[in-house]
C-alpha cells in the first residue's frame, strides 16, 4: 500500500464532523469557527536525509551528488516554514500563526538551532506570522514538524475538488530543477493565492510539491475529471534546463515531475481566465502565469498534446514522490 | 544551554503579536478568534526510543529494563494523542480537532500503521475530536507530532502565570511510577480541567508531564512566586510503590519526579478550595483531589515541610527531563 492509498484508507476511517468544512486529503483542513470565518490548518514535516542533509564534519561528509541538498541551518529553518506557507497559499488563505515540533539529535548544537530559528523567524516576519508554541524531543535525525494556521472567508475557500470540464489549467511560474536552489529559497505564493481567490475564485487549486503531473492528478481525482495538457506550453525553469545541460526532453521531464516547485496549480472557468489575463501581469510581473491545458475527458486521465496534435505520455524524471 | 533556557531564549526572540493571548511557554497557545472565543493550540511530539520502543523482531530485540517501554502500535497511537489532550486539559479548554505528522521508517509496515491509527482514533472518538489532516515522511525512527486545537471562553482561560501568595496547590490524583502502565493508558483530564475552570477558575494550572517538582517550578517561575510543599501530603500512586518494592523514600521520590503522570497541578484561592472540597468528590470519585502545599515565600523557591516541620529537600528519582 503506497502513501496515497493509505491516505484513502484513512479518509474512509475518519468520518468528518459537523464543523469540518474540508478534512483529510486537501492541502489544508478547514474548520467552521464563526459566521464569516473559516480556520485553515495545515501540517508539514521536513526530515533530515529526506528533505535536506546536514553537514556533520569531515567524518560524516560525503560527495554531494546534487548541489543544494546540504543546507545551512538557516535555510532548513526557512524551508520548514515555507512549505507550510505554500499549503496556506493553495487554499487562497491568509496565514495567521504557527507551532513547531523539533526532533533534535545529539549532534545538533544550540548554536545550530539558533541559526535554524533565525532562518525560520526571518521568513515568519516577512509574512507577519508569530510562532506561538512548540515542542522539543531527542531524536536520531533532525526533523521539524510545523502546523500552520490561517484564515479565509467562506466565499473564497478553494478546494482540490471543484475543477469542472471546460476549465483552464494555470500555473504561476516555470517548473523543474528546484533541487538546484529553488527548493530552499522560494517565496511561498501567499499573495498570488489571495489574489487568485479574490479575483478569479479558482474552481480548484494545489501547490506543486510532488511534481506537476502528480499534483494535477490529485486535482483530477478529487474533482472526478480528466485533463488535456499541452506539452509545448509547459513552462520550463532555467534551473531545469541548467540541471539537464540543455537536453530539452530531460528538462521537460523535470518540469513535469521534479517537484518542490511550490508554484500554484489551479483551474478556472474561461471567463475568469480572461479576467486574469488582463490583470495578472501588472500585479505579478515576476510570476508569469501560464496556461498549460484544459479540464476535459475521462476521470483521472491526462491526455497529452503537442502543437495541436495528440502525443503519447512524455517520460518523467521521477514518478512523483512517495514517503512510504 | 538546556531545553528550558533555550525556550527562554526563544521567548525573547519572538515578540507576541496582537491576537496572541498566550504565546510560547505555556501548555498551549491561545489566539483571539472572535468576541467570546479563544482558539487553543498545542503541539507535542513523541519519538521512538525516547517515549516508547518498538519491537522489531529477534535481531533488534533486547532485554526490557523497565516494563512498559515497549508499546504496541495501538498504545503508541493512543499515547500520541493523549499527551496532547492533556495539554488542552491544562488550559481548562475543550478539544475540537487535531492534525498529525508521522515519520515512518522502512520497518514500519502499513499494517502496523493501521493499528497505530486504530489506537489513536479510538481515543479521538471518546473525546469526539476529528483528525482533520496530516503529513507523512520517511525517517530513521518512528515519530508522531500532533497539533491539537481547542476552544475556551475568555473568562475561563487558565495560564501558568497567575498563582498568587496564599493560594493552595492541588493535584488531581496520585503520582509516580507511570512507566509501569499509566504513561500509555491514562485518561487525559479534559473533564476535570473543564470542571476546575468552570467552578474554581484556578489561578494557574499545568499538566504533570516532566514530574511534579519540575512542573510546579514552571508555575512558580511563570507566576514569580514560591511554594511550600508538605511531603506527608504528596499522593503516591500504587505503581510508584510497586516499582520501588515498598521503599517509601524511593516511592516518594518517584511521585515527585517520575513524570508522565498527566494529572492536573493547579493553584486556587482558599475560598475556591472550600468550594472544590464540597463538590469534587461527588463529581470525580475516581480522581481524588489532594492539597499538597501552598504558594508562599521567595520567587521560584520550594520549601519542604513534613508533619508541620521544615525539612530539607527530598531526593528525586530524576531531575526532571530535558530533551537537550
Amino acid at each position: 500500500m503506497d502513501e496515497f492509498s493509505f491516505i484513502d484508507y484513512l479518509k474512509k476511517k475518519i468520518r468528518s464532523a459537523g464543523r469540518v468544512c474540508v478534512g483529510i486529503g486537501d492541502d489544508a483542513a478547514v474548520l467552521d469557527v464563526g459566521k464569516d470565518k473559516r480556520l485553515v490548518v495545515s501540517t508539514d514535516v521536513i526530515v533530515e536525509n529526506v528533505d535536506f542533509r546536514i553537514k556533520k564534519g569531515a567524518r560524516h561528509r560525503f560527495r554531494e551528488k546534487v548541489p543544494g541538498t546540504f543546507l545551512s541551518p538557516g535555510k532548513i529553518g526557512r524551508k520548514a516554514l515555507a512549505v507550510n506557507l505554500s499549503d496556506i497559499a493553495a487554499m487562497g488563505a491568509t496565514p495567521t500563526a504557527f507551532v513547531i515540533s523539533i526532533g533534535k539529535p545529539a549532534y545538533i548544537t544550540t548554536s545550530w538551532l539558533k541559526r535554524f530559528y533565525k532562518g525560520l523567524l526571518t521568513l515568519a516576519k516577512q509574512y507577519d506570522i508569530p510562532c506561538i508554541g512548540g515542542d522539543f524531543s531527542r531524536s536520531k535525525e533532525f526533523f521539524a514538524s510545523i502546523t500552520i494556521l490561517g484564515e479565509v472567508s467562506p466565499n473564497h475557500l478553494i478546494k482540490r475538488s471543484g475543477a469542472k470540464s471546460g476549465d483552464w489549467i494555470g500555473v504561476t511560474s516555470p517548473l523543474g530543477g528546484s533541487l538546484l536552489r529553488h527548493h530552499y529559497d522560494f517565496m511561498p505564493r501567499i499573495r498570488e493565492g489571495l489574489f487568485l481567490a479574490g479575483h478569479a475564485t479558482p474552481s480548484a487549486m494545489i501547490d506543486v510539491s510532488d511534481g506537476l503531473v502528480q499534483d494535477l492528478s490529485h486535482i483530477l481525482k478529487a474533482s472526478k475529471v480528466g485533463a488535456t495538457l499541452d506539452l509545448d506550453k509547459i513552462p520550463i525553469s532555467r534551473d531545469a534546463k541548467k540541471m539537464n545541460f540543455g537536453d530539452k526532453a530531460k528538462a521537460l521531464a523535470g518540469a513535469l515531475s521534479d517537484g518542490e516547485d511550490f508554484e500554484l496549480l489551479f483551474t478556472v472557468s474561461p471567463q475568469k481566465k480572461r479576467i486574469l489575463e488582463k490583470i495578472w501581469k501588472k500585479r505579478f510581473p515576476k510570476a508569469p502565469l501560464t496556461w498549460i491545458g484544459k479540464i476535459e475527458g475521462r476521470k483521472s486521465v491526462i491526455r497529452w498534446r503537442c502543437h495541436g496534435k495528440n502525443v503519447s505520455a512524455p517520460k518523467l524524471s521521477q514518478k512523483g514522490f512517495s514517503h512510504f
